[in-house]
């Protein structure tokens, strides 16, 4: 029987609905790595960055879910094995991060933006892959993550991962 | 490769977080056939009749789906597969039945009550097992199907799934 | 100075977009006898019972609140002084009985059943003018306060109002 | 008789719940000189950078919003005329710029970074007073109208106004 210590880890992929074939192959890598380690992907549910991170995990036969800002399951990405429509728009974005255990920024626009600021406003960690720069904070620790590799992404992920479970 | 036609049903099962073990036995009969006939649940992911019928359908091997109105995917009960943490509170009824193709109601309180509204408001057809008596509308519909076994519940709401994917 | 303590009430106004001259006349004087009491009005801001009402609040020069579904402030009727764009279509029926201390459901549809059900479901009072009847709960209290003149609907929800005042 | 053409301008002001006295005086001069040009406020309905620009609006008369994350009004700062409880946690952060016609952000942490993303995400134009830093976009503009005084701040906004009205 399954309980919350055993759920798997679900780890949020946020990018813009729109992105270059490097940025796509970049995104398609790490959600099938993910799924691979066993890992959940919760992302927006569209194109872009979604929908090649989605279209990894499905290959790997992981658990896609897409939260979706409009209000039909039926504009999810084909990889979306579950999808939530949720008619909220942009509002949307806090609900991804909230699902999440730990966010992989790729790229992005400023969406993205919106799930990184988001996401660490609610304590998550932030793995970043050519995303914003946005420095460090007050105690000289980076806002994001910046890996340079889906491997790497990947890892730090999976580390993040341990760790919320361990403190919660 | 999956595509939106070929998406398996969604059903919504609605009640509240708390039931007596006559209701609950209900909700595990119409989780365990919705599952059996392939079709995933979405509910609120909290206890009581949302509880019995994630067990039922999990026990079929179906899909879970709880989207939740707190902040923390570790509040699902433990049945759920894919947690939602959506921290809107009661908000979130709408998303339960936007995501839904059909939703069945479950005895139920003011939760289910606004459920059933919120998916009447748009469009989704409504199933009642043990639940609200609205009447019916000024054209002398009834407001909810009233049906008195989970059999019949299951039936008529894979026949709404099937009816949605025809009118889209 | 104003402080919590001294806030005027809110009271919510529910009811369709669309509405008879007979309904509108009974919202406008709804609204027109919150605003001369000294009430605040909170509705969903659209048009029908939602205009009329407001119309009624900004004769006696009433604050008046629109919570929009859509995401722009332009969809307003033009009686509403605060216009709030929530892009979150249904879901922002929650909004309105939160922000609400008391509420009278004026005739209705699907979406003021489903604010009626939000409110119980938070504890508010809920007055009804010709809206949906829903009987009385297990202790034999109705679950809607019932009553026929725009008179009585504002002299219970300025009890009702007084009430959640005491209890806070 | 008010239309949506005449309906005053809406500025939002975002800032952390938590501020030092010196961010605190800019927000209240922001808020002052908002109010006396005629615009009215809205903020997350908190502390710091949001109660003290309430605080300045309220001095001049002008109309103050909360659109506050949690489920109480009560939990508005006193300057806050018109609370909004919208129990959605952080994803309110949404309303607040969708109801906004453009929005100035003032110092500020994560929540405010969501924000600011959130605002360009839908296409305000976003001034900043001591704020993230997130230079340019791929056609060489600034992200943010960086400017050093409340009175720069005021004057961009309302700039930001009238040309938003002319645009819709």
């Amino acid at each position: 029987m399954s309980t919350a210590a055993t759920r798997q880890f679900i780890v949020g992929v946020c990018g813009a609905g729109h992105c270059d074939t490097a940025l796509a192959a970049l995104a398609e890598a790490v959600g099938l790595q993910l799924a691979t380690a066993g890992a959940a992907l919760v992302c927006g549910g569209l194109g872009g960055v979604m929908a090649a991170a989605c279209r990894g995990a499905r290959a790997a036969g992981g658990i896609t879910i897409g939260i979706l800002p409009g209000a039909d399951t039926a504009d999810a990405n084909p990889d979306v094995l579950v999808p939530i429509a949720t008619a909220l728009g942009e509002a949307r974005n806090a609900l991804i991060v909230r699902t999440a255990d730990v966010v992989i920024a790729i790229g992005g626009e400023y969406g993205t933006l919106s799930e990184i600021a988001l996401a660490r406003k609610i304590g998550r960690v932030v793995i970043g892959l050519q995303t914003w720069d946005l420095g460090r904070d007050a105690a000289g620790e980076p806002h994001i993550v910046a890996v340079a590799t889906a491997e790497e992404a990947v890892a730090e992920a999976l580390a993040g991962c341990r760790l919320r479970l361990i403190q919660r």
